[in-house]
């Protein structure tokens, strides 16, 4: 997001909400300490406060009723991002823990929690009782989705119904509710609000789809993670959906797709089928359409910095490569 | 807790938090219905429900004010108790996954988070932010008392303090937060509310040592689970802290405490030497001690059926066999 006008306008702000972060991992227990350092350290776009922000600076901007959500909306992404971590024993290699599985799966649960616990300390202090609906709704969605990736893993008989409802739950609605509840925390008007969720919604579900288009396509190093990581854990996006679509009967397909430990070699194999069968462009036409669709929801909004903004971390969203 | 009047007399009301937890684990996900079911349906003494109906039940009771937060202090504690089953990769048998841990720590994350923020909902539907705010806080504890519980175990170096500290923040202090917002939602005066969050707060410290101490001594078929699971996960409860306390110079206690898998006679071995070095009965007196502190809060309250329950509860927690 480098080079975006907006994040230097809002620095300030979002240096006020590393603070908060900061204070939060900063206890006396020493695991704790460091698992969630950890993970605050690893940086992240901030993405979410930074959605709250700028919906709020359209309005009568209140710095101590903003800061409190913009970090409870990143500690709820960050204890989602713990809990993805977790993972079963079956994930031993020839009897041998995976040096992250072991000691961390109980750690991980409990500095998610921990984080998630936070956060519910900041919604407290938001008293508002609208911000506080909305996330525990969100937060019912998020469990769902990320259930229902575990029991449509590997499963090559799901549907693009499937997975637009997965990555709703477990990605846009959040950054809906960043957008709409920025707004909301410093009082705007109800339209505004619903529209700024609106395009908040349709922004997440592109930005969902840039992810694992990422997974497919990503230079390694520019993305600080192997690609292919999706296959590998089971998940079929977008591009996997669509060539899964265009290649009906393509049995060798299905056969890898549903494998369960796949090789370096699979994987590459599969990468490559992707990108050949167009999954990647089909899944880019996608998510152009949401970021239209939700540029669209802007139009009913007053004209101000704020609004360019939207209109730019739009389309960020369709040219990040990270 | 059979024969407690008080049980009886508040039965309607715990079968509405009942039908409250119902229709959360109803969900039409399977996989998320059938291991929420699956603890809902193994009962448990529904013990915070019951104080919070019971401290409501002495002011101007209001069902819809006090159900739903009955219903969130249940969910928190279910939560809890599901994220203590996620289990190490090291917890693999000669390189076999538990059963248990088989498909089960991702599942047991996600359904842990999913009740936990059912209990958001609830929390919203309940509009007052003192519940959120102590619900937030207690939240934040208990996963300090959960990380202080996993960096503490198999530690012999480990005092009475670690051990009073964690208890409080595992179970103390939901138990307080049951009985003084039960009060507090429905307006009960701040005196009354703090009282009998005092009077939780001790009972919920000898509930957790009485725990403890059927872990040492309990009949297996009555208690329902193997006794010396705390032992076996590293954990040093109150009657082993006071055995290694008067055996100063024992280290063959110290070597079989730290010891990471123990023998079926080993745990036998130190079951015995904790009984027949006094460690229940002194765990036991401590106990005692907490009840009657517990008790002498008791006397600012007026004198209600409640008030009568309250202690009728109190005499209960030492007298349990489950």
């Amino acid at each position: 997001m480098k080079g975006l006008q907006i994040l230097a306008d809002i620095k300030p702000e979002l240096l006020l909400v590393e603070e908060e972060l900061q204070k939060i991992v900063s206890t006396p227990d020493d695991i704790l300490s460091r698992a969630s350092s950890r993970l605050l350290q690893a940086g992240g776009k901030r993405l979410r406060p930074a959605f709250a922000i700028i919906a709020a600076r359209s309005y009568r901007y209140q710095r101590e009723k903003v800061i409190p959500l913009a970090a409870a909306l990143e500690l709820i992404h960050m204890a989602t991002l713990i809990h993805d971590d977790v993972v079963d024993a079956s994930l031993t290699r020839r009897g041998q823990p995976t040096v992250k599985a072991l000691w961390g799966n109980q750690i991980s649960v409990y500095t998610g929690d921990y984080l998630l616990a936070h956060s519910l300390m900041l919604i407290a202090r938001c008293q508002n009782p609208v911000i506080a609906k909305v996330l525990a709704d969100v937060s019912v969605k998020m469990c769902e989705g990320e259930i229902q990736q575990l029991s449509t893993a590997f499963r090559v008989d799901q549907g693009l119904r499937d997975y637009f409802y997965r990555i709703k739950c477990k990605t846009a609605l959040l950054i809906s509710a960043s957008c709409r509840l920025g707004a909301e925390a410093v009082g705007a008007p109800p339209g505004h609000c619903f529209a700024l969720g609106k395009y908040g919604l349709y922004i997440g579900m592109a930005f969902q789809i840039t992810d694992d288009i990422l997974d497919v396509i990503a230079d390694q190093e520019e993305l600080g993670k192997p690609v292919g990581r999706d296959l590998r854990q089971g998940i079929l996006t977008l591009p996997v959906l669509y060539t899964l679509r265009v290649r009906p009967g393509d049995s060798e397909l299905r056969r890898l797709l549903q494998k369960k430990e796949k090789s370096e070699e699979e994987i590459r194999f599969l990468l490559d089928l992707i990108k050949s069968s167009s999954g990647v462009e089909y899944a880019f036409d996608v998510a152009r359409m949401y970021v239209t669709k939700a540029k669209s929801h802007l139009t009913q909004l007053p004209s101000s910095q704020a609004k360019e903004a939207f209109y730019q971390m739009a389309d960020f969203v369709l040219e990040r490569k990270f």
